[in-house]
């Protein structure tokens, strides 16, 4: 009796989930292994150049990675019907995107590292690293042309419009929220927040590579329209995770590195429930902390130098004048340093207003609830029949909202 | 007799000289007013958005500039037949590459100024420059779609290709050229230059701007190999000049910003000169001053500090082992205030050098000659008949190498 329990609970699994986190994972990772023997074909041997352009390029990709976006064109080009032969190309394309905005992103917000390795800039320098970036956007181009070729002008213009619109879409909704921050704008509510994830990321993460894999495949535009609804409800939910994971688990113990929404005074889904929940006086000291900088990259040494000026002080090797003038021409080296930047007290306030609020909560119930939205699409769709490409697509709509990394 | 000989001297001029300074500036006025005037009609109208992303795309082109690219896209275009309706397009997006990787080449480097103007990454912030920047870039792809209904398949596919390869030669010449600097490289002579520069300059500014001209205006493949060598030898005799404009004039005495290709030990034609010219003891001194980083961009702040803790030591307010304290912290917080970085006196020194070489007016030969080399092959020029279009084109040949901006 207990053994066939066991298998009937079995069954219901398998009834529930098509695939587990461990096939989802294996899959991935073909994908991920096919798209870099790709990208290493796109890009140019090393030897014709006097130059190491080429081998950084790889730097990044090479990283361990999910590689979600050439994996997302793959199965949804593969789940209607499409050759991978066909859709590699433009595969390898989006995540020669990804990776050069990753380089760029990196040198933007000064970061130290990146995917548990240091920084490109950090190892070769902002100018390389800027360089690095443009020409992997300047070799993307040429696959996608080359795409004439293999699939027809039609598929190839189309895949190049839908290039197009996603780099237009995605730096409209980075725009958005950079406009935000500086403007300390808080009459936000969630529909706003939603329409800015739609273009920063949905567009993408999940709309592009769905767009262009169903475009290899060669689906009719009723068909692309459901795609793109189902990618765009799908990227809202990631996001929001993604906002979820920056919050929380083992990463919050970290400060400065993780909380980077918090530094930075993103208005995620998460900011926003908790400052419309807050008390007055709680709204009050969270958006004056939220609209201080963040602290420059080289703070730890500014308040080291603070310290040292303290310690001095106060064994009387310097005298109170001295210490002044000192700390004065330190504010104007390392403006901020002197407290008009964020501080770890100003993080822990605001993650202890979450944390009162149940804003993560709700950020994970909204998130879900755009995830089911997504699945219901799915479910009702009869323009793509069973396929390990589809329990994929299907697997991910549970992964984007439950998963840890 | 003396108003005839007035008249001759007026022949003369007028057969050496088909366009004077004041004609052709006049033109490159008129392509870059077309230019504007397109690119205002590429950027979606800033209504629609939530941020002002689209406003600050016209920042860096509305500012007081040649826009050398797009007139030399519409007189080649114009001067083989073809129309201006059907180059524009293609000349604006020239023009909002520049400006994009403008954008993205002051973040790289710090800058303070462009144009005259503070640079927009110091008005705005790093995160929202280099997003503008990338929106450029994503923007400029869509007019070069839009091409196909406007100019066919073949020459739309043709003239992406060109900027596709423009993107990739330039992103190579620069790494070249960023490589020779971090790996300290002397072993260089002036054909490695030239290579670097082909890449670098001759592509971007000349060869890709004149290529798509000629083939909006339909020319054959004989034609276009011509004009690759005349844009070509163009390409190189202007870096040189510029080379040399970074050197010399007014702008010398303001040290940092002047004779920023010294500080940042570019392997110019004048250093590669100069340094094999000079004596073996000149050389060593020059190399290692050439292979020290150059300050940050808040290295005056830094000195400021020193200077005080110099005073206050002196005037016994700070114990020789407190200043070193501090100084030492001092240094992890801004490396290289304390003398390991190039100095204005390293710089007077490296100037002195290309002085006494002559290696400024050995440059000026070697642009001399390839300005040469390009003017003979524009006088046999069968394939390009009489009009001011042409007479731009020739006139530029003398422009590139006695501008002095």
């Amino acid at each position: 009796l207990h053994f066939c329990d066991r298998l009937v609970h079995r069954a219901e699994e398998l009834l529930l989930e098509l695939m587990t986190p461990a096939e989802l994972d294996a899959y991935l990772a073909e994908c991920r292994q096919l798209t870099l023997g790709e990208i290493k074909a796109i890009i140019p041997s090393e030897r014709r150049y006097q130059s190491v352009l080429y081998e950084l390029m790889l730097e990044y990709p090479l990283r361990a990675a999910k590689a979600l976006r050439p994996a997302l064109c793959i199965a949804t080009c593969r789940a209607l019907g499409g050759r991978l032969e066909s859709v590699l190309h433009s595969a390898a394309v989006l995540e020669l995107y990804h990776n050069a905005f990753l380089i760029h992103d990196d040198v933007e917000d000064g970061s130290e590292s990146r995917r548990d390795c240091p920084t490109l800039h950090r190892s070769y320098g902002t100018p390389i690293a800027v360089n690095v970036g443009d020409a992997m956007l300047a070799l993307a181009l040429q696959p996608l042309l080359d795409n004439m070729r293999l699939l027809g002008m039609g598929k190839a213009l189309r895949i190049l419009q839908t290039v197009a619109r996603m780099a237009r879409e995605s730096t409209e909704g980075q725009a958005i929220e950079l406009d935000w921050i500086r403007n300390h704008l808080w009459s936000l509510n969630d529909t706003d927040y939603v329409r800015m994830v739609y273009k920063k990321t949905s567009w993408y993460t999940f709309i592009a590579p769905m767009i262009i894999g169903a475009t290899v495949a060669g689906v009719p535009a009723d068909v692309l329209t459901r795609i793109r609804k189902f990618a765009a409800l799908l990227g809202v939910a990631f996001q929001i995770q993604d906002d979820v994971l920056n919050l929380v688990g083992d990463d919050r113990a970290y400060g400065k590195e993780a909380a980077g929404d918090l530094w930075e005074g993103k208005r995620t889904l998460i900011v926003l429930h908790m400052m419309r929940t807050a008390s007055a006086s709680e709204r009050q000291l969270a958006s004056a902390i939220l609209r201080k900088p963040r602290p420059r990259s080289d703070a730890p040494h500014a308040s080291e130098l603070h310290t040292l000026l303290s310690a001095l002080h106060a064994d009387g090797a310097l005298s109170t004048t001295a210490r002044q003038q000192i700390a004065t021409a330190l504010e104007r080296l390392a403006p901020g340093s002197n407290g008009t930047a964020k501080t770890h007290d100003d993080i822990s306030y605001l993650l202890s207003l979450v944390d009162r609020h149940g804003s993560i909560e709700y950020a994970r119930r909204v998130a879900q609830r755009f995830a089911q939205k997504a699945e219901i699409l799915l479910s009702h769709a009869t323009w793509i029949g069973p396929s390990v490409h589809r329990d994929f697509l299907q697997a991910l709509v549970d992964f984007v909202v439950t998963r840890n990394r």
